[in-house]
């Protein structure tokens, strides 16, 4: 059978049984079989620079990780009823990389079920339930959660409150204005702040970053009307800014929660909430925890292998400077094409303004057919998303540029 | 250092970093280190019988699991927006075990994600809200679990109505009454059913599997006014009754939902929901699903190598056999001790009826001096639950019924 053969026999297969929720990305589905580094490749032996993906923060298929996750689960693999060193070692390796005050952690499958706990925390522990996002946000996909995540289409939730995050900020103290303004209509509503939840790269709205800083305001706000602020790291966590482990380190602020996931353990389902030793006591007088999969001694070796490699080959620093890199490159695509309006984010994660969803999606198709694998996020979906692994080199950062270059200059249409 | 310094060390750090809200289980904590087939040893070297966890259903480090795991992490671990084999070889194999009119199925990462997106697909495709849940259940970590789970001892959610299922039925017919009282109920209260959930081994009400057959009246009277059922397989799923893969099976009943989580993967994170394609159709012209890790290849490797394990050890035929082995064993104490009242369960799922949760925790705490693992449940949790993996041999059983009888004889205060 040929690899086209194969690919339609295996999509049909895959119609039949997987439920129509799941959608495939692009116009051409990728039919991948293997993984390395930076590269993806597809059943016909054709690699993709990938440019999209969150998770394999360190690369695809690390082979230090690969070796902790094989021989951690040939030893032991078991929850947190039982004493054991990993998820010890894990919490604590964690911590060290936080403000002091953030002191307890609490481990997970998703970011999901790490965010879901930090709102049920929240309201647990300040007896509020208004919970404020941004409007393009995205923050799991619980039932609790999806009415927390606008950027889905779906209603939000009772006592959810939105806030239109502008692309541009006028000045470091727009945002806080922004969430005064959700505090007010709360207090209106007569409900009871418990949170100010946001993704501190705010991804899916398109990566908005600048000011460094604007943040500080808001939390205040949050603080000052009593509720907490959830620091949704499962974007920007681990590095991906450039500028520190944490996204809110970019913003000079100490969260009341960082919640984390998808690089967290390179691909393996690990995720965590870190919070407050005094939060996590005021929980704990009103429930218990405990999760089977989440804090097993091979997620846990999975994230500190992870954590290993990300210090080891200093991906931090490679964000920074290849996010640079990557960042003048964009810069200049955009100074020459009238198509691409803006370039935002930090490091590692940038998101290129186009003038419409429409275009972004040819050029998400067209980057797919020349071999770089990209996203597009925010309002109408016209904004670029690249987020490649951290170790990527500037040799590959120029392949990406080279052919978004070329698609633009060569494609009809643009 | 000795292994009690470590041990006495090792609970200070946990102390330090880990939530207060995790408990250890036991008066004196277990501090495992290695684990193989149904054996699970501490710091010290001594070994205990993992009669407890549900997870390990193989056995805890099965070489074939850990083999197939190692190997798909080092070529593939990515997400199901690509097209890619194993989450559709996952999906066939899954459906090749259920009744024709389940087709569908989505992957997550835990039994949590799994049964918190059966109840949103149930409201959203039915229209209704009304959940029915027994009054010890316990269906996951979620905040929208939280409130189907009464045996945490949170109030229930919105919408939620409890029944109060006897630990032995008078009839097959009991259920189904006890499950018609909640629909009316519902109705006096003007809430549109949306779903009857129950675990189909009801193992945190103590383990109640006879007369089997006692769902199909249950289920009848679900759909006849107008909501779903959901069987959560989490804990009797994979063969662990030993009359099929499914504890739904045992009731003859057809499921509208089927969710499935801790032994898929024999301890690696993954979990599915399975349901007919209808539903999945329904659901979707409403709604999108998509799970970051959910349906990884990794977590399809685990749950196929896990499926061929089962299949090709004879797993459920050894839950059946060794099962009732075990019943036997346990039947012949409860006989003879007056502190044991009664025995419930089915295969390599037992509950054993105690007079009080005190002297539970009292037997729980003596076998782990002796070397086994057991936990309790039910109301008061005054029930034993045995839950070996699928591979225990007879001479385990007897390891563990002679240590059982043991304790009972020597110990005082029985």
């Amino acid at each position: 059978m040929s690899a086209t053969e194969n690919h339609e026999a295996l999509l049909a297969r895959r119609d039949r049984v997987l439920s129509p929720s799941y959608r495939l990305f692009y116009e051409e589905p990728l039919h991948v079989v293997r993984a390395e580094g930076v590269w993806i490749y597809d059943a016909g032996g054709r690699r993709y620079l990938d440019a999209y993906n969150n998770v394999p923060v360190a690369g695809h298929c690390h082979p230090y990780i690969v070796g902790a996750i094989a021989r951690q689960a040939a030893i032991l693999n078991t929850h947190t009823r039982y004493l054991s060193e990993r998820p010890v070692e894990l919490a604590e390796r964690l911590l060290a990389t936080m403000p002091s005050a953030m002191g307890s952690v609490i481990l997970t499958n998703s970011g999901s079920e790490a965010n879901d706990l930090a709102i049920r925390i929240s309201r647990t522990v300040t007896g509020g339930t208004g919970v404020i996002v941004t409007d393009c946000a995205y923050h799991g996909t619980s039932d609790l959660l999806q009415g927390m995540s606008p950027v889905t289409g779906l209603p939000t939730g009772p006592d959810v409150f939105t806030i239109a995050v502008p692309l541009a900020m006028r000045d470091v103290g727009e945002f806080a204005t922004l969430v005064e303004d959700a505090l007010d209509r709360m207090r209106d509503a007569g409900v009871k702040p418990a949170a100010l939840l946001v993704d501190t790269i705010f991804g899916s709205d398109g990566a908005i970053a600048e000011p460094a800083g604007f943040l500080k305001g808001a939390v205040e706000a949050i603080h000052g009307a009593g509720g907490l602020f959830i620091a949704d790291e499962v974007q920007p966590g681990f590095g991906r800014t450039g500028a520190g482990m944490w996204g809110f380190q970019r913003h000079d602020v100490t969260p009341d929660f960082a919640t984390m996931g998808k690089p967290m353990g390179n691909g393996h389902p690990v995720a965590s909430l870190v919070t407050t030793r005094e939060i996590a006591e005021a929980f704990t007088r009103h429930q218990r925890y405990f999760n089977t999969f989440g804090g097993n001694t091979v997620s846990c070796a999975a994230a500190l292998a992870t954590m290993d490699v990300i210090e080891r080959e200093g991906l931090i620093e490679n964000a920074a400077q290849t996010g640079t890199y990557l960042g003048q490159g964009l810069q200049s695509l955009v100074d020459r094409y009238e198509i691409l309006t803006g370039l935002r984010g930090a490091g590692l994660f940038r998101g290129v303004q186009t003038v419409s969803g429409d275009i972004a999606t040819r050029i998400v198709n067209g980057l797919r057919r020349a071999g770089v694998l990209i996203g597009s996020a925010g309002r109408g979906n016209a904004a670029l998303k690249v987020r490649p692994p951290l170790s990527i080199t500037r040799t590959e950062v120029d392949f990406l540029l080279e052919s978004f270059d070329r698609i633009l200059r060569d494609e009809p249409g643009y």
